[in-house]
């Protein structure tokens, strides 16, 4: 029929959606790409100064020698196999838990699917949750959609996004920002306006930014939505309220939809931080903005005391959505069916921890106070040794998982990097791996400054491995300092 | 600033992605409200014919009353809480696999992310499984990927579908077809062109009827894509090598990408039908067909004995994919992360499960051919009582995990259909839920020809609640036809 060649040139895929190869790779392929290599080195025998790789490049706190908190394994174990729960030691309320989780799954199983949004009881817990931690600000079920992780949350984008406008639609994100989500907003066509954050006042968010970010829009795009990471991530900033309901006037004002990634909400451990949400401050604000302003508010299993990652759970709350727009919304998510059902029930748990009195309380409570303490023992700490080391510099974290220090990285070393044909930082990151066995991010990986070169770690691991990571980026970068001035 | 209307009247969602927008919501939603509804009032003590409600909509093994294995519930609960286990009385070789497993895991937690494309030993236990099931077919792992679902596998669309094509892209698929994938296609602005399976040939697709739907596309869309579901969903009929051949020999002469739904592939029990992949056949054809021919395969933890839909896993194998478009795809799947990984756990315990000799093995042989036996008996039982009411007709079953009944509706239901404001087919489902508390899925929600009507319902149940499923179906039709005719 055809020649081998003839057919070749016809594949389809010569032409892929643009907005798909519009997105950037992840500085992370680069080094995971390393990392594996050095692993399979070890597993040979080869000699390296260190015995094993640390990798805090994720906010991964089990990756990092977090322990899992028994209370949410135990139930889930009783929800995944009945039987062995039975027969066994489990603590009565873990046991009482499970059986009524269970209650709430199609045919008393964890296999079977859920409503699209999630199990009906569920979204009850979660929005009397929202209820509670805001004081009291009503929330509705029906404006909750759990998702397989909240990263997956982002596709409300697809709702909002018109891949036909013209000019292309616009998404204002931090820089710097959680990295998938910029990717994901060029993949569905649109364009990323960035604003900065203020690394000299702490990374705080300043509204004359926001204001020169929407200029900057003009005749390239146009915006219609404002992402906002608070906790943030990478950068360890708590924005206050008053900073809050600057935004909130802005979003109002321009017209945005207001997109609140809160997932490190529990993290705050800064002196006179506070974690605030979004939905309460806006509520406080009083109408016609508490009526007004469209804002969705993303949370996850993920982070909390458990940090499941693993199970790929988060929710979504949307507020102020009109009625129509929310049976879309609907429609949308219905094609992938539901969450993950071990994942809904960890979300559960999550945010409906033990109380005390309860047989799982001591337990439950020693856990996260000893995650909680690690946390902000691990967070000054960082930012101690690091700010003790030349060239090298940390704002004070008040909260999230990470640390985002500056780095000065010298000319010559910039221009090596050139010839090794990676971004500055990424060589950096490249080097601290071989030689020290320790996987950071790269700031090109989360937006930076023009000129200016960071990297990041995850600071939500045990001490022990926080202590070794700390050394062996002293070690690493003193010796750098030395090669390169 | 801005009076109340005024906001209300700039909200941002008024112009939602016009895609989204011609996304059809699911018949699903009509019947599951009054669902929810007829669920209350049964629990406030309302008497009706039935003690509860028989939900056959969806392909849910568990919520059908088939139980979970034991031997995969037993492995995750061990993953999940390796304490548990060592108190307890598990078979050696659920610890030893268990163990092996989080081993896999990054500190040893299911609760840590994996690979953007799944654990790696999983990817090759993958690839592994599916050169032993396609006789010896190679399967490279770095072609696999993991995901939240097999319908989320699906977003690979959303690489090939190009938003700003003119005229548009299209996507040939099935009538009757798996639903949520015909939404997809629309989500993603594509434009969905039908083929029609030939009922009357047991829903055999005739290569005619795809070179007649390439020709209704002209002037309408550019078809890019085939997509198949074999073994059929909703429709039953399993394709013969031959029929395989024919797509693959027109797919390559049109140019078009094929997506082969091969979720039910263990489900076939059709006396001279076998399940070949899409991929053997195509190897088997030899070059440069089997070069050249771009290939997605779909599976999913969902199905199998195990039917573990829950979980939220599934994996895509891809073929012949250039190694630059290979890149695009990973980046766009990199931003959600990683499939769930107690479902990543669960795949691979389905693809590699117990061997002779091993412990669990007898149970697990026992357990799994009591579900084969009963979902063979149950598709020949449904269609034996399906085709012995009047005005009811089912073609013999070959496959799959549904039976879709074509049924006559006299004109004066029609009419009362349309005065309801509801698609004839959905109105019977509507009253038989209401009359005999069984909910099965309209032929609507699945494409049929024009003028036909169909239902489907699960077979993949226990045998007694199938028993019960085709009694109140057989009673209510009886009135039904008594009723209107
Ligand atoms: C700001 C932010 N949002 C969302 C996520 C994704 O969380 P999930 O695991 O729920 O997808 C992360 C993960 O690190 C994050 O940092
Ligand atoms: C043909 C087909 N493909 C895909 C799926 C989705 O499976 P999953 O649960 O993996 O999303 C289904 C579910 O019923 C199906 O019928």
């Amino acid at each position: 029929l055809f020649s081998n060649e003839e057919i070749m040139k016809m594949s389809v895929l010569q032409e892929i959606n643009p907005n798909v190869r519009n997105m950037k790779p992840l500085e992370y392929s680069i080094l995971a790409g390393r990392l594996s290599q050095i692993k399979e080195e070890l597993r040979q025998g080869v000699k390296k100064p260190y015995q094993e790789v640390l990798d805090v490049y994720m906010g991964d706190p089990h990756k990092g020698g977090v322990k899992p908190l028994s209370f949410v394994r135990q139930v889930l174990a009783a929800c995944l196999y009945p039987q062995l729960v039975n027969s066994s030691k489990l603590p009565a309320d873990v046991r009482q838990r499970a059986q009524r989780l269970l209650g709430r799954c199609d045919g008393g199983s964890v296999g079977s699917y859920t409503a699209t949004r999630g199990i009906p009881e569920t979204l009850i817990r979660v929005s009397e949750f929202i209820t509670r931690r805001d004081g009291g600000v009503p929330s509705n079920p029906e404006n909750i959609f759990l998702s397989p992780g909240s990263q997956w949350s982002l596709s409300i984008l697809h709702v909002l996004l018109n891949p036909e406008s013209s000019p292309r639609n616009g998404v204002l994100s931090p820089v710097p920002c959680h990295n998938t989500t910029t990717m994901s907003v060029t993949g569905l066509g649109a364009v990323v306006v960035p604003y900065y954050l203020s690394e000299e006042q702490g990374w705080e968010l300043q509204v004359e930014e926001l204001h020169r970010a929407m200029e900057s829009a003009k005749g390239v795009c146009n915006p219609i939505a404002l992402y906002i990471v608070n906790p943030g991530n990478p950068d360890g900033h708590v924005q206050s309220r008053k900073s809050m309901q600057e935004v909130i006037r802005f979003v109002s004002e321009r017209k945005l939809f207001l997109l609140a990634d809160e997932v490190y909400q529990d993290y705050v451990f800064g002196e006179n931080s506070e974690f605030v949400s979004y939905k309460r401050v806006l509520s406080e604000m009083g109408p016609p903005l508490s009526d007004t302003v469209e804002l969705a508010s993303f949370h996850s299993a993920s982070k909390g005391w458990m940090g499941e990652c693993g199970l790929r759970t988060g929710y979504m709350e949307l507020v102020n959505l009109d009625p129509a727009v929310m049976k879309h919304i609907f429609t949308m998510f219905s094609t992938d069916t539901c969450a993950p059902v071990l994942g809904q029930i960890a979300l559960d748990l999550m945010l409906n921890p033990p109380q005390p009195g309860e047989p799982s309380y001591p337990l439950y409570h020693m856990e996260t106070q000893n995650i909680k303490n690690t946390l902000a023992g691990n967070g000054k700490r960082a930012v101690e040794v690091v700010n003790s080391l030349p060239g090298l510099c940390c704002q004070p974290l008040e909260g999230g998982a990470f640390a985002f220090p500056k780095v000065y990285l010298p000319p010559s070393f910039i221009q090596k990097a050139k010839e090794a044909g990676l971004e500055p930082d990424t060589f950096y990151c490249s080097r601290l791996l071989d030689e020290a066995g320790l996987l950071v991010g790269p700031g090109t990986e989360y937006g930076q400054k023009e000129g200016t070169y960071h990297i990041r770690f995850c600071i939500l691991t045990s001490a022990e491995i926080m202590e070794e990571v700390l050394t062996r980026l002293t070690c690493f970068h003193k010796q750098f300092m030395k090669d390169f001035s």
